[in-house]
């Protein structure tokens, strides 16, 4: 019997219904901004994150008191305390604290895979440990990109090749992915000069556009930290090891 | 101001809507096999294609005396004269005669792309025709891939990067589309040997299993016609230009 687990890389929550597989763990990726926002708050210390969808959502946590990032297309919210930038969530601002968010892309495509039976958050920033926490896991791994408004975007897409391929170097992993397969080759392509190659992005034009461009290196910096942050319920915590 | 027309490629059919755009020419794209299949059923002289999207409207066509070819998951389905591959619209078969055509991706995605300006039919079999032509149009265009029932393909991809490549070699059309970005990125990966590059692909394996896969080849094969089918309200016909 094939006792390997595979993987899967989607890119982009509107096709997650044809990966969903609830015996897998997720793994959400937004590299520019919100996973790395994400995983930068914990470094700092910050007790717990709720993702929420809507603005509506985020604006009735607000009134209820809660401190609030939300951000659309890249700009702040005006009823929010910060936006969407990982430089946002400094130790003075979200140390103990419990953090509400909602963006673009990223907190969406943590209620989409939902269902899987774990969810965590994935960047450069925690990468190693990301990676030898899934080995030690043996489940099947579905990498979700959050994309832009659906749409495939190249800075998860070399995100969740790196990590496919980074797992892949364990025997007991496989994959028969075509997305997986290509993020892989485009990963190698761009590996020696991953800055240059996330130039191409259109995300990087639009953070360009908006002066918000000043998180891209911070952004694609390996292994920062070892916490993982996991979906539990109905908010984001460090994973207990 | 910029006349210049994009580019974008849409990397499946249930993503369409957020690059739908009435103003621009779809490219659907179904490499192994259908609009290859269909490409070479117009060089043998079929006079219509009628694509239907489900087997109870193949069906309901057959029992009115249509000729149907049908498959799902790679075979021919019972009712049906013949299936999927390339091989079975002969001269013999289809010359002067009309075709009701569904399987399990190509045909869903042209009814997907059937408000845009115009819907046409992409293979290498016609790559350079089409090229041409769709220089000529200076429209807008979305080269739609019709994936794996909906799951992002290998196959589908390099075309769709083929074909930007070289329209994009006119200085009148742009594109700012990661996923366009990224086929050219792998179709220059890939050119020098096609077929080994598609040998990674799920559905070269799927065709494997079931003894279909000698038509790779074949659906690799450049400029092999000049005809470009065309999807004018409920058929396909070829272009006349």
């Amino acid at each position: 019997m094939d006792t390997r687990k595979k993987i899967e890389v989607c890119f982009s929550p509107a096709l997650f219904k044809e990966y969903r597989n609830p015996q897998s763990i997720a793994v959400v990726v937004d590299i520019l901004r919100a996973t790395s926002a994400i995983v930068t708050a914990f470094m700092n210390g910050v007790s717990r994150i709720i993702p929420v969808e809507t603005l509506q959502e985020a604006e009735d946590f607000k009134k209820k008191g809660f401190l609030v990032a939300a951000e659309r297309d890249g700009l702040v919210q005006p009823f929010a305390d910060f936006g969407n930038s990982p430089f946002n969530f400094t130790k003075e601002r979200v140390k103990n604290k419990q953090i509400v968010y909602s963006t673009t892309n990223g907190t969406q495509a943590i209620h989409e895979a939902g269902d899987c039976h774990k969810v965590v958050i994935g960047a450069y920033l925690n990468f190693s440990a990301l990676s030898d926490w899934l080995i030690s896991q043996h489940r099947d791994i579905i990498i979700l990109c959050a994309a832009w408004k659906n749409k495939f975007n190249i800075e998860d897409t070399l995100f969740a090749g790196a990590l496919a391929e980074s797992i892949l170097r364990q025997p007991e992993f496989y994959t028969i992915c075509d997305s997986a397969l290509v993020s892989i080759d485009l990963y190698q392509l761009a590996k020696n000069n991953l800055l240059a190659y996330v130039d191409k992005a259109a995300q990087r034009n639009r953070l360009r556009k908006n002066n918000l461009d000043d998180v891209i290196e911070y952004c694609h910096t390996f292994d920062l930290t070892s916490l993982i942050p996991v979906f539990e319920i109905d908010h984001l915590a460090a994973l207990q090891s």
